[in-house]
């Protein structure tokens, strides 16, 4: 699908058709294909929780506000975002290490360096800890919402749930920000979507102080 | 362009070339694409300072540790997220509203269930309101790079600068955080392009506890 199509088509669905399934291979190819996101220094701290069990994602309902949705999508997407993924020790952190070296784009004696500049860049407050997480994950949940609507699915972005009682129910620390939950699924053709909403003109947008 | 096509091609491109332009046309259309991507309420809570100015580019380059990219691309974009997004007097909520109940989503005797609604979500904590405004605006800004791809064009994410230096350099209020900076232009093709660098697997990005 052409980009501007999958921009223009990609749309916030609310009733999923629970007679239409999606394969293993349609999820693993959208993530796959979001995973090519940027993120800041290539850190990539995203993680994915998929639901597909029917009491799981009735576990996950009952900590969103109840939204039929989340049990009606065949598949629901926990998206995490690591706010230690700048971090030594970090299992992303450290493999990017690994791995820049191998391509040679740093060198084995810049560790240090490589700690200290995205300590200074995403760790040195609470604040920027977030932050790093939330963007970088933001680029990844906006390319797989596009890429799942390129295969031929539609999904739903949620912000409607407890954090806490998300948290404890799937047992996720402290260490990732839950920024939402993604439904994947086919649209209810028997329902009606409503017109795209409105957005804001390319003047709304700019401004300068 | 195909939207997979978009997602391979797009690459943070170091190296501007500074005989080739932009056109105001090409910034505005890659910014209305973008403006397309969702957000939490449909509250758009983003903004963007553009620069072309040669002065402006330098002023901006001093607070971003000195990169040759910000001078050397036609224009450089300062993304601004916005923490107030989501308050009861703020512009986009307020249109938004207004919007909402043109399009027959809302009605207007549901204002104080929006307000709270959108409060307790975003607002209740700075920790919220900051991952509010990182979150959309990361799919906004993923959406403008992918967009720029589209057009023919590359860019550059910077998490590279200093933020009390931009804000100050800019007048920037802390109601906006200032996620990255983008430099938008075209691939200086007497430069060699890296290899792709290295992504996480699907195994690497599931996770569960």
């Amino acid at each position: 699908m052409e980009f501007k199509e999958a921009m223009k088509q990609r749309r916030a669905v609310n009733f999923f058709d629970p007679t239409k399934d999606v394969t293993d291979a349609q999820i693993k190819q959208i993530i796959e294909t979001a995973a090519l996101a940027p993120s800041g220094f290539n850190l990539q701290p995203w993680r994915v929780i998929i639901l597909r069990d029917k009491e799981k994602k009735e576990t996950l309902r009952k900590v969103a506000m109840n939204q039929p949705k989340i049990t009606e999508a065949p598949v629901v997407l926990i998206i995490l975002a690591d706010r230690e993924g700048w971090k030594k020790g970090n299992t992303e952190f450290e493999k990017d290490f690994v791995e820049s070296v191998k391509a040679g784009i740093m060198k084995q004696e810049q560790y240090d360096w490589f700690c200290n500049a995205t300590n200074s860049l995403y760790g040195a407050t609470a604040e920027r800890q977030l932050a790093f997480a939330c963007k970088n994950t933001g680029f990844f949940a906006m390319s797989l919402m596009l890429a799942a609507k390129d295969a031929g699915l539609d999904s739903h972005p949620m912000d409607g749930f407890d954090i806490d009682g998300v948290r404890k129910a799937f047992n996720i620390s402290d260490q990732y920000w839950i920024p939402m939950l993604i439904a994947i699924g086919h649209f209810d053709k028997t329902k009606t979507l409503l017109p795209p909403k409105w957005r804001k003109s390319y003047d709304e947008i700019l401004i300068n102080f």
